[in-house]
């Protein structure tokens, strides 16, 4: 029963606020690791140090240095216990470099209110069998980006003319997503779904690198399981910095998880 | 030449990475005071431990516990001293208790590249004259918010059903906005805009005191000087929270500033 995602983002704990996590290969964007990976070992960290409060609410993680494969630790420290939230400071590092520093309040949502009032529209989308698989992607892309085959991504084909050289210029993605080996969403699998898709500047004609500074994530529900909907996009490119906006829809047709970042544009 | 926003937001330091500030009445919110206030505050003890890198690029805060005039205690840690940007923890208690915990990452706005591409709209508002003054408010309304004397805010008239009991539903709130003391824009000021205007809910015919849990400024430019034009709006509200969505705009028609908070829907 166990997935992919659950084995590889485990840690162990070591000692009080002090976990073990080995970071795998496979979860590689180029030469660093996907800040989304990382953000769910962190949010496994969080939930250890967090009893009774197993469901990350809000957390803001600001990204340091690239990790890389290998060993890392992560400590945490309760800053608050409140009633039915609690805030945890962690940290992951590697060879007691940083790689990102973590704020997160964690709760119960499975306890919190039923009442729903969402304005927001969730993505138009083609049926999934009309996206084409991310794993349709040029080899050499692929072997760059092994991410994208631990997910099953189905962009939306009005969103792929970048792959062809012909931006959209829109500045936003949008497709179907689910972890390749079937494992269903849950929330610490959306604090890593908010970072899955390409930069959004890849459909502005600017591809590349896109480091991320820094990440907040709100998981607003329990997702159901099945495919999810994802669509990120930017507004606003300054000094050399572009924000990207990330919602995330479930099968029920909620609005699970909404994300924004702040990233550095790709030279 | 001081004015009263840098006076009281000021922090005195009394040893490395521990800074004194004093809490000041006027921006208060019912019973708490203002988060944006606390924001400035923080942010201008990160500014002290953050030499060469002036301006808050990212800050993430988590809302522990509400905060009271008097005495508090800002510490800092720099958690890595990077090149261009530098990323800090900054925590804010009084008498030990935490108020707000924070992540900051710090740059220097003047020395980043020029280029500019914004798609987002800036709010479409009437003129100033045009659109009531905060301190037209009923005197038991600013008895229980002094921190509406501290800004002149002339929310658009669109947006002000709900003071006559007739919210427009959208969930949108915009407005002008200025110090009152005429002291101008800078980017720790814009750390409190982003948390001056009432909660969206009043739109929404939901009143009441609306706690942040965690709000996430990005500073995206320096500010011209004159006015500044916030809008805030919802989108989705679930688990008994809603997120609010802030943008600023200078009177030169930037994008200075980026807010998400997720917050405690009003009972």
């Amino acid at each position: 029963m166990s997935s992919e995602f659950d084995d590889q983002t485990a840690v162990q704990e070591l000692a009080a606020g002090t976990y073990r996590a080995d970071l795998r290969p496979g979860w590689a964007v180029g030469a660093g690791l996907n800040g989304g990976y990382l953000l769910a070992v962190l949010g496994n960290a969080v939930r250890a140090a967090s009893p009774g409060k197993p469901d990350p609410l809000a957390v803001s993680a600001h990204y340091l240095s690239a990790a890389t494969p290998g060993p890392a630790i992560v400590t945490t420290r309760v800053v608050r216990d409140g009633g039915s939230v609690s805030t945890i400071a962690a940290e992951l590092s590697q060879d007691d470099v940083p790689r990102v520093s973590v704020l997160a309040t964690y709760g119960d949502l499975a306890g919190r209110p039923d009442e729903v009032g969402t304005t927001a529209e969730p993505p138009v989308l083609p049926d999934v069998e009309e996206c084409p698989p991310s794993a349709l992607a040029p080899p050499d892309f692929l072997a760059a980006v092994p991410l994208l085959e631990r997910f099953d991504l189905r962009l939306d084909p009005a969103c792929i003319g970048w792959v062809f050289g012909e931006p959209s210029g829109r500045g936003m993605l949008q497709g179907w997503l689910r972890l390749a080996d079937g494992r269903e969403p849950d929330p610490i699998l959306l604090l890593s779904v908010v970072d899955v898709l390409p930069p959004v500047t890849f459909d502005l004609g600017r591809p590349g690198w896109a480091p991320t500074i820094e990440l907040t994530a709100h998981v607003r529900a329990l997702p159901a399981p099945g495919w999810l909907r994802v669509r990120a996009w930017t507004s606003n490119l300054a000094g050399g910095m572009f924000e990207e906006d990330c919602e995330v829809w479930d099968s029920a047709g909620r609005l699970v998880a909404q994300a924004r970042q702040l990233a550095m544009l790709p030279r």
